[in-house]
């Protein structure tokens, strides 16, 4: 079983890599680009008896900071 | 308009960043994950003019390493 996790910026909270590559994109002469945001995403390979708390625990443990991340879980 | 591109490595290359996380959480007790992959998010808010070929053209000259990594666009 499979399972993908999008971990986000918080709105509000500053991202210098996603300002960054907004930047690299203007200076290659894309104009129509007005934001950029980047964040991670983290595919698993899971055993098939994995229950969502499982899931929901990994993200609240480890993989994102719930301080200024949101997670959002998909199973495939 | 917003789009969000998914950027995985491409099958075969090696994920030093995706082993790090696999460690972690079998070091955190969650013993049912047997694989983890570790990519990149990246949501893109664009002008309403922005052309599927210009946003191909941005992931290609910029936001992907084609030779080792793939990706995927959807537009919201």
């Amino acid at each position: 079983m499979k399972a993908r996790i999008f971990v986000t910026l918080k709105n509000g909270v500053l991202d210098p890599q996603g300002k960054a590559i907004h930047h690299a994109l203007t200076g290659l002469g894309f104009a129509g680009v007005e934001d950029v945001r980047a964040g991670k995403l983290i595919e698993l390979d899971l055993a098939d008896g994995t229950s969502d708390q499982d899931i929901e625990a990994m993200c609240q443990k480890l993989l994102a900071n719930t301080v200024i991340e949101n997670y959002r879980i998909e199973r495939l």
